[in-house]
């Protein structure tokens, strides 16, 4: 039971903004800026990043859309989502990624958690001062849309095919369909 | 030292939202939303929510620069706010905005951790679904922010006049106008 009268048989995060839209708007265009425009890291990168944060922090919602829709564009699939969940040491990702995917570790622990140490390995693998930043941002962000969902008690539907049916929509449409319909 | 190579002499998050102004943009539309627009919660009152729970996330930048707009906008000025960041439990605040502070704590720690009891003593209150929403959300997002701000580890002035006149600024023009100048 959602904390507020949220509208019913809407999922997760979109039941709080159908509730407050003045306030999904802004995190609609954060969402559609950071996972899906014009970047060095692909879409799929980008929602791994968001699925593996929302893991770390417990957030099923967050954790099985967004792993779906990293799922949806990653080469590895479902299999290699669970992977980097599971064990990041041991997952096949390229070695840029596992960097990005420690820091974005470090940003849900806490900002302060990230040490220079963390930045000269990510970048010792090639990556650039705005795929840092983006990571950084993308990890905070998460944490922001994970506490947002779950601090409302908002629904986490169990059946898969709710997750596959928001991908398919999410990419063919994106975030901003959300709230421009 | 900041981690990446952002634009120096400027403080804390608008050094972040120089170096990337594509993120800027809906980051400061969800801060004038959240924090300035019409809202049964004064501007005073949801500036001192978003600093507590930057204060709880040792996040020096956000808590000071907010703590400095909330003091502008609330009776009790600089000595409430140190109240309430030093004793929620004693602070001369009304039993309605305790009760809001203290789901905005449970949301730093984690979303999962805000209970029905919370939610419940808030409404007692006389608290809405939109100021428990409102509150929810603005304790999550400076979860990201300040998590944005420590890891890239920006600039945090020591300067008190820093703040001060950032807070004049902004109380005259806005979050927005950080990016439509």
């Amino acid at each position: 039971m959602p904390h507020i009268d949220l509208p019913e048989g809407i999922p997760g995060i979109r039941s709080a903004m159908a509730f407050r839209p003045e306030t999904a708007e802004p995190l609609c265009l954060l969402a559609e800026t950071l996972l899906r425009d014009d970047n060095s890291l692909s879409r799929g990168e980008r929602e791994l990043i968001a699925s593996y944060v929302s893991s770390l922090n417990e957030c099923r919602y967050c954790a099985t859309s967004h792993g779906a829709y990293a799922a949806a564009q990653l080469d590895g699939g479902a299999g290699l989502v669970e992977q980097v969940k599971r064990d990041l040491d041991t997952a096949p990702v390229d070695e840029k990624l596992r960097a990005l995917l420690r820091i974005a570790a470090k940003v849900q622990q806490g900002g302060r958690s990230v040490t220079t140490g963390d930045v000269e390995a990510a970048r010792a693998e090639g990556a650039t001062d705005v795929e840092i930043h983006d990571t950084v941002l993308i990890a905070a962000a998460f944490c922001m849309f994970n506490r947002y969902v779950d601090g409302l008690a908002t629904w986490t539907p169990d059946d898969p095919a709710v997750y596959d049916g928001m991908a398919e929509r999410m990419l063919e449409h994106g975030y901003l369909a959300i709230v421009r319909k």
